[in-house]
């Protein structure tokens, strides 16, 4: 079997998700990528969480090609594909409806950053795609759900920006390895939750200054980062 | 003892509502229908959950006569008949009083389908049903809340709307068994809970294309769903 | 020792009020009343629930006379009593910080009527009090906290309205038993967070008719009561 | 090893934080202060918190030089020393981006005090700090992070008044210990979460009057207190 050790971490990406809470239903999936191999490993389409193997996951080549696997894979993998491609320094994507974080993307508002907690993980607000049109839905939707992502990342590094919601949709979030994807899915929803909160007691509340945006983002980042232990 | 699979699904479908946290209280009941006997099953009145067992359920015919059973049957049995007789296609109906569908009843407003969320499983605005009149309320309160139910599905396929709200009540769902039925209350609650937030975060928020409501809502159902494994 | 199955039904009464997560801290206390020896049973003050035993209560006189337990009596027992003296009908009253019943008190707003879930136990809006005097705070605070209670019933049943929101501080409720004040509790505050929301996504939301509320109410409660088990 | 008794009521202080859900990630520390030998106990920066023991604390003196502990402090502690410094009365200090706190420090408002949840602990209003300067923030961010504390509490006595918002990024509370600082960490949150509520459900509330401040405030705390057992 390919990619035994990426299968587990795509498998336990997956898991996390469920266990913070940020999959309703079957709407989540992750996926992790071998950049040497060019291969994607995925989750397999509407199987249940409890039962998932890592020998039920699904590898294919970076144009989607399936290359291992008897399952269909998740019906959004043409969307972790564009990311891919177009994001070269990435290794993992999830896919939530998480509750704060689908409820700005159906309000079509990106989320700002209002606090050092958002500050810690993503430098600025979180950017929100342009509605897709009737012909990016009509054909190869997932494929142009991803195209639409890029689009909005145009002067954005998605590094520094390792999230973002898809309008009328939900989040995708990612980062150097599958947990890191998953790990970003779960503060991007908590953030999302505490700026949900704060625009509704202060509907003129304001994002923090770049001052103090920077210092957080690069406490934690970077060359210049001086949390945790050395 | 008759329909005793048909008992097993509908006891199981009336845990899985306390189990997703659906019901509050006593506040929640579930049914199935064997359409070839022409024969209903449901929860009996006021009965405490943790105590109740598949004999224990109530079978009446589809004009309300008990069948088999020696405790009440549900108080909203005639308004699950009514749904029974109206909608062919149907084979479950769940009520429950959920937080936030309740609270869209309560309000008097029909749920927008603002996301894919919603769009997966319920093919436009969830209705809300006319308030009951004086005299609706005075004499077969139950069956009148059918009607009025029924009432609003005029033009709409309960199939592809497998939900309502009945105005200062709550909601009622259904599906072609009792745990589908079960699902989409669940569902139901989820999407309820998700519009509440994004109304308050905007309240001028839009509902999704029809385009993108038919791609998301096809894609999982009818002749051309490609959702999960063949 | 004195009213040993009463005191039992205390104890669990003011257990079941933590399990339902009406309490905040060591916020809450229930009591009991035997109505013919003229004893009440209440928590001792500030004494953690895990350790409560049945024999730490405190029975006192309706004048609050200590009786038996070497432990003080709840801070709020002439609250309690001002309650049993004044609504000869009530077995049981209990007193909470729970969530949303807190908030409407702080917000000062009585909780309207706006859905059937709240007329299957109260039959109207919850009364709020005015807001206490400093000459009522200053002295005889917790029994001026009673009066003011007694002060928003004139002409309300307290046997069909078993609740109350202090202004500023938050719910008392009752009942034939303590059991059941606790039940009153907790319903309220499942009320009060309905109401909540519902107002919060419309908030010209108008309370249900008259008609819609006795049919409720009436199914449950008194001579013409349908609901349950005969 | 230094300060064992003092090591674990820090110990259990961060892990109380975490039980009462005040802690995403590692956002949250909790320090103590041995005021006879001018010794500080805190949580280590970025560490764990189920693998955490007493040994893994950090010992520093009041100027934070490192006395003990081979792992790096939390990146808060010269927060909490300028506390320690300037609040002699002070035994602990706690500090989390527990959710409705931040939200208010996130939307800039101080925390009214609209009942007598929040009068039972705290003195008045929840005080909001400046935001923090580009100077501020460029160098020794975290002391000039406690300087902004203190600067807030002109006026106000600490022990009176035990948290703090620190606008735009979340509370700081403390107490006499650690265990006291944790508790007041708790309860701020539970009243954050209801002022939030009452302020969305009627957003001109008026704070209590003083009459109620103060007879809730001093039953509970200073020479006069009458709550609990004696």
């Amino acid at each position: 079997m390919l990619l035994e050790a990426l299968r587990q971490e795509v498998l336990d990406a997956n898991l996390e998700l469920v266990r913070q809470g940020l999959v309703i239903d079957t709407f989540g999936n992750a996926s992790g990528v071998d950049r040497a191999q060019g291969l994607v490993v995925i989750k397999p389409s509407g199987v249940a969480y409890d039962a998932m193997r890592a020998a039920d996951l699904v590898v294919t080549a970076l144009d989607g090609r399936i290359v291992e696997g008897s399952l269909r894979p998740s019906s959004d993998l043409d969307t972790h594909l564009e990311l891919y491609r177009a994001f070269p320094g990435i290794g993992g994507v999830v896919h939530t409806h998480s509750h704060f974080a689908t409820v700005w993307a159906q309000a079509r508002r990106s989320v700002p950053c209002l606090g050092t907690t958002h500050a810690d993980y993503f430098h600025g607000a979180i950017p929100l795609t342009d509605p897709m049109t009737a012909e990016e839905i009509a054909d190869a939707y997932e494929a142009n759900t991803g195209k639409v992502i890029v689009r909005a990342f145009e002067g954005i590094d998605p590094l520094e920006m390792p999230a973002v919601l898809v309008a009328n949709h939900g989040p995708f979030a990612w980062g150097k390895s599958p947990k890191q994807a998953a790990r970003h899915g779960f503060i991007l929803e908590e953030v999302a939750r505490m700026a949900f909160h704060a625009m509704t007691l202060n509907p003129s509340a304001e994002p923090i200054s770049s001052a103090l945006l920077d210092r957080h983002y690069y406490r934690k980042h970077g060359a210049k980062a001086t949390y945790g232990q050395a």
